[in-house]
C-alpha cells in the first residue's frame, strides 16, 4: 500500500519495515524510526537475539542513533514512529531524551508503559505529545504472527 | 572505612567507587558493579555526558557489560548494587534481564522507579529480590553535594 509522504501512515510504514527486517531475523518484530524535518535520521529494529543484549530494543537502538547523529543528548524536535507500544524500559528511556513526539503503532497490554501511567505520572517527558493507532491492525499482526509461529 | 569482603556495605562500596569516578568527571555521580558467585563482573558509572546519550546510565552500561561476559541475555544468578534507585528506564532494562537481585543505595523520589511499581506491578521482574538502604547516607550525599556545586 502506497501512504502520502509524509504523513503518519507513511512514517509508520517506514517503522513497519525495519519490523519486517526483525522478523525474518527472528526477532520480536518491532521496528521504529526517528524523524526530523520531515527527514527519517534514524533506523532501528529489536535486535536482542543478535546482540545477546536483552535491553536492545529498536527504540533504544534508534534513540542512541539520533543522539549520534545530533550530537545531542535531547531529541526535543524530533518524532519517534514505533510499531509496538514501548515497555517501561523504553519509555524511560523517551523520557530522557525529551523526544517532541512518539507515535505508535499497534498497544501492548502486557508490557507496555501505558498501564503504569497517569495523569499525575505520563512515563514520557510532560511536553512529549502522544499519538496512538496508527497502522495499528498492520503493527500488531506482524507480533501475533511471529509468537503463533515461535510456539509451534 | 574497611567493609568486610563479601557483605552488601563491601560491594556497595566498590559502586560507590565507580560513583565517585562520575562525580570527578562531572557526570552526575552513579555507580553500579554486578556481582555473580561473589565475584564483580561488570562495573560502570553514569556517561551520560561522555556519550552524548541520555540513556547511557550506569546500570544500562552495566547490564550490557554483563550479558557480554556471559553471552547471555538473562541475569538471574546475579546481583546488581547500584548507588542511587533506578529511574524508570533503568527499572525496565532490569526488568528484561530478570536479574536475580537488586541492591540499592540511596532512593530517589523524584526519578526513582518504585513511585511507579504497587504490589500488582513491581516494575522489576517478579522474580528480582529488591534490596534498599545500604550506604544510603554516603551514596546520597555524594548526588546531593554534586547538584549543589552543579548550582553554584
Amino acid at each position: 500500500m502506497e501512504y502520502k509522504f509524509g504523513s503518519d501512515e507513511y512514517f509508520m510504514n517506514e517503522a513497519y519495515k525495519q519490523a519486517e527486517i526483525a522478523y525474518e531475523q527472528h526477532e520480536v518484530p518491532v521496528g521504529a524510526i526517528i524523524v526530523s524535518n520531515g527527514k527519517i535520521i534514524a533506523k532501528a529494529h529489536n535486535q536482542t537475539e543478535m546482540l545477546t543484549d536483552s535491553t536492545a530494543h529498536a527504540e533504544i537502538l534508534a534513540l542512541t542513533s539520533a543522539f549520534d547523529y545530533f550530537g545531542a543528548k535531547y531529541l526535543p524536535d524530533c518524532t519517534l514512529y514505533v510499531t509496538l507500544e514501548p515497555c517501561t524500559m523504553c519509555a524511560g528511556a523517551l523520557y530522557w531524551s525529551q523526544i517532541g513526539k512518539v507515535v505508535i503503532g499497534a498497544n501492548d497490554e502486557k508490557r507496555g508503559y501505558i498501564r503504569l501511567s497517569s495523569p499525575q505520572e505520563k512515563v514520557l517527558h510532560p511536553k512529549t505529545i502522544l499519538e496512538e493507532g496508527v497502522l495499528s491492525e498492520q503493527c500488531g499482526n506482524l507480533v501475533t504472527d511471529f509468537f503463533k509461529k515461535l510456539r509451534k
